[in-house]
Parts: C-alpha cells; structure tokens; sequence
C-alpha cells in the first residue's frame, strides 16, 4: 500500500537496527526498487558484511573524506544507527559533506541528549535532522541479526524539532512505516520521561536488585533458590553494560527523576509494612495487578488513545 | 527408589499444592499404596471435588469435631497447605486430635511466623512439627490445578526445630522426595533471609514499579509504549495481592532489612548517575549481568555448593 521511496539512503552502523530498516526496505515494501542504500562502517571492512549479506548495495569508510562525500552525495535519508553517546562525533564527521537535500534521523532510545547534539553538531542545520527511536530489539545484535520483519507492528517515536520542515517530518514518518512500524510523535522531553519509567528504570532496578543479592555473605545460597519471580525480574540484568551505562547518563534528568518517584513508593510500602497496614499494601498489590493485567489483555502495547498516524 | 510409605497422610487444604503432593504420591511413586489419605476442608463440600478428582481417598469438615478426629486418628502424617495467616488458628483446631505419633509438616512460603505460630498453638508437641516450604507453583490454582510432577527436580526447604526429632525431620525429607523434591535444610530465619532476597523483594518492587507509573498523569501514555523489559519486570505484578500482603507481613523483618539494603544500592547507583561516573555504572551493570547470565547457566536454581540431600 505503500508508495513511499527513495534515492539514496545512507546508514551509518549496519548493525540489528540498521540492517533490518536496510532489509525491510528491500524485501518488504518493495520501497528500495531503482534506490541505492550505502552502509558507513568505522572502517570499511566493518561494512562489509553488510554488502555481503546483501542488506547494502555500497559501503564506505567514516574515516575517508573521499569514500564519505560519495556516500552522501545526492543522499535523500540518511539513518544514525550508532550507540547515543556516538551522535555528536557522528553528526560533526557528516557535517561537511551534508546536501541541503538530505534529511537525517537516528535510532537512539534517548533524545533530548540527542538533539543536544545534533544541534552542536549541525548549528542551524539541525533542521534537516528529524529525531527518532523505534522501539524494536531483539538479544542478538550485529547485522547477521538484522530482519526484514524486526519493525513490523512495532512503535517507532518521532520528536520532531521547531526547526523541522513538515514535510521532512513526514518523510520520516513514511520511511518507517514503509518498514512496517506504526509511527508517533512526542517532544523530546516527554520522550524521555516515557521510557525512563517504562523502560530505562526497571533496567536500573533489575540490575540493583542482582548487585544487592551479590553483595550478600550468603549470595551464592540465596542465587541457589532463586526461581521464577527472580528470573522474569532479572532478565533485563543480562543486558549490554555498555549500552544502559550510556542510556542512563543521557537521560540522567528524567531518569533520576524518576528513581526519586519510585523510591518515595518503595517509602510507602516499607511504612505500611512496619505498621502492619495489610489494608495498605493490599490497596497497591490490587491496583498494580489490575493495571498490569489490563496492559496485558490490550496485547501489551499502543490502543486507541494514542492513535498511531 | 524410594522405599518411603505411610499409613495415613490428611492434608489440610487440598488445592494446588496439598493436591500435587496428594497426586504425586498416588500417581508417581507408589507411595500412597495400600495407604489412606484425607482431605480437611474448611467445609465437607470444599474438599468434595478433591475426592470427585481421585486425589484424596476421604474427605472431613475442619469445623465437625467428629469428623475431624476420625481424619486424625491413626495419621501418621499430617501436611498443612493453606496459607500462612490461618496455620496458627489451623494447628490450634488440630491440636486436641493429634496423636503422639503424627507428623506435622506446612507448606508456607514463610517460617518464621509458622514456627511462632506453631509454638502458640502446639506448646511442648512442638515438637511433632517440621517446617517445610516447596519452591514450586503455577498461574493456576485450586485442587483441579494439581499436577502429579509439580515438584519434580523442584527445591524443598525444610527449617527443623530444635524439638525436632531427627527420624521425624527424615520422614518428612523422604515425604517430599517421594514426591520427586530436592530438599534441603536451613534454619527459618535464613530460609526468610533467602526468599526476602530472592522472592518477597523482587515481588514488592515490581508491584511499586506499576504504582509508580500510574500515579503520574501521563500513566496511559507510558503503558501504551511499555515493550519486553517492563513485561519480564513486572510480570510477578499480576500476583495475588492478599498472599503477597500475607507474605510481606509475615516476613516483615527480613524484607525490611532486604529493602533497606536494596534502597541503599539505588542511592549508590542514583549518586553515580548525577556524578557522571560511568565507570561506577558499568561495573555494577557487568557485574549484575555476569552473576545473572552464570545463574541462567546452571539451570537456575541449585547447584553443587548446596547439595540436596
């Protein structure tokens, strides 16, 4: 249904995020017919893999002006896919080679640091950038993971900047939902307070609560009783070190914000235990149940109030 | 194997777990041949479908003095399945009909308010009483929810009193392992410092997550973009809120100090983050989620340095 295409898109890290957008395009939507697709490495072996699977049709080095002006010469899109903490190096090296044509997104699950940067990075330029995060994921990474379906149903969160032309804004907003996701748009700010709640502060949690056990005398005998409940709680603990040190430093304000809120609960329900309040904690048990049922049952996404456009 | 039988086993409250002990016994491992046991229900009819089901020989009303010593006379096992908050009145109701000859074991997810209980109730036939807790369950419950193999490989904890027997604390091990358990001992004031740790803890913080987020106003924005980690995080939340108000109260004392330390951890982890310190970030998020991946590993559960007996 689709009638969205393209001239040239240019990804910078064709990892999982990248090369199932890269892929989407090509096997899905028919979207990349008569388009090129160009694959940015640090290196350009780094890339390789990704033309050899056949996500990309070229490939260049980050580190060679001349390989870098081809790349984005004539450019429609170009696509970030690189670690948040990245943005701003990534968008400086991109800068000078940028058409006036070419409009640029990301894939960070952060974004007021990312506009931060691009706006450092690109100066009044910044308009042709159109901030984005697709809620997509899976354990394995790397572009042999990369999928053609990996955005099919999936919420992609756009936090278009004053600056944005309209129309880029729903160029953005077409390229995604070419890949299949159904699309959004908040502000940065609410953005980031979204996910620090649902997502970036139950990671934190997961891995405190590991951390706390470990700290233990006796953790290797209550590790040696841990069962269910700990193993859905504490799956999120086995993710990248790397990747949530990064995330929670960017969006420190929100997050921290956050944790504050959580801890005045947790206040609450330590009160209530001390006190014997059982009428208390029974009031929150109930309640929490009942919402995380109701989450549940609406298949564990976006439903109705927040019509995907 | 096994060559462990019994005469007569009653079990008090025949639902999920007094009837998968039940089942196991008859079903799995020959045990219950040549043998009787009988369901006490808080009324004849409440424990009518366990014998429609086949899992118990007789039935019995707690509240027929009659019935009640006829259940009990010539018992040489007793288990109590209900949860915690009634074992008290429950053994108190028993006491007057109990042999010198029958075995009391429980099935609380608590011990050291079931052994206070016990003490309250019991007085010197104590005793007679060996405090056990099965680590298993399903999402189900009720004796049409019992499963022959529930505790199949699954961990037993078994906390005897000084009183104890050591012949009687035997039989009670050869009980649950007739079953197919793992069982072990510990004392029941770290069997409440384990499972604060491992169970009651990540249980509280998932529910004070959901609380959380639905106390803010954007609550239904942030549900709709909730994705897998907050479904692995708070799926525990969806637990039944009176057994888990039991549960924080009968184990108030580990679970404060277990909360006391975990909050401690989250000021570590929240001054780290308005500091910047990365470094600190990803040296407990390593640590974390290399303790988790060699939980996993192992089959998560027991292992080796507690070897069931």
């Amino acid at each position: 249904m689709t009638t969205f295409t393209f001239d040239k898109l240019v990804i910078f890290g064709v990892g999982l995020i990248g090369g199932s957008l890269a892929r989407a395009l090509r096997e899905r939507s028919g979207a990349a017919r008569g388009s090129r697709i160009v694959g940015v490495g640090r290196t350009r072996a780094s890339a390789e893999r990704a033309r050899e699977l056949g996500v990309v049709d070229d490939i260049a080095s980050l580190d060679d002006d001349t390989e870098l002006a081809a790349a984005l010469a004539g450019a429609d899109l170009v696509l970030v896919a690189a670690p948040v903490a990245q943005t701003q190096p990534l968008l400086a090296r991109i800068a000078p080679f940028l058409e006036a044509r070419t409009i640029v997104t990301d894939a960070g699950s952060t974004k007021s640091d990312v506009v931060a940067a691009a706006r450092a990075a690109l100066g009044e330029r910044v308009s042709q950038f159109v901030p984005g995060h697709p809620i997509a994921g899976r354990e394995s990474s790397g572009v042999e993971a990369a999928l053609p379906d990996l955005y099919v149903g999936r919420n992609v969160v756009l936090c278009p900047l004053p600056e944005n032309r309209p129309e880029d804004v729903a160029r953005i907003d077409a390229l995604w939902r070419a890949g299949g996701a159904l699309v959004s748009t908040m502000s940065h700010e609410q953005h980031d307070r979204v996910f620090a709640a649902v997502s970036h502060l139950p990671h934190l949690l997961s891995f405190a609560l590991v951390e706390r056990i470990l700290s233990a005398p006796d953790a290797a005998l209550k590790f040696s009783f841990a069962a269910g409940g700990f193993r859905d709680f504490t799956r999120i603990a086995a993710s990248s070190p790397e990747m949530w040190r990064d995330v929670c430093l960017a969006n420190r304000d929100a997050l921290v914000e956050e944790l504050d809120g959580y801890t005045a609960v947790l206040a609450m329900l330590r009160a209530a235990i001390v006190a014997g309040d059982g009428a208390a904690l029974e009031a929150v048990f109930a309640r929490s149940r009942e919402a995380r049922t109701q989450w549940q049952e609406r298949g564990g996404r976006a439903s109705g109030h927040l019509a995907p456009k």
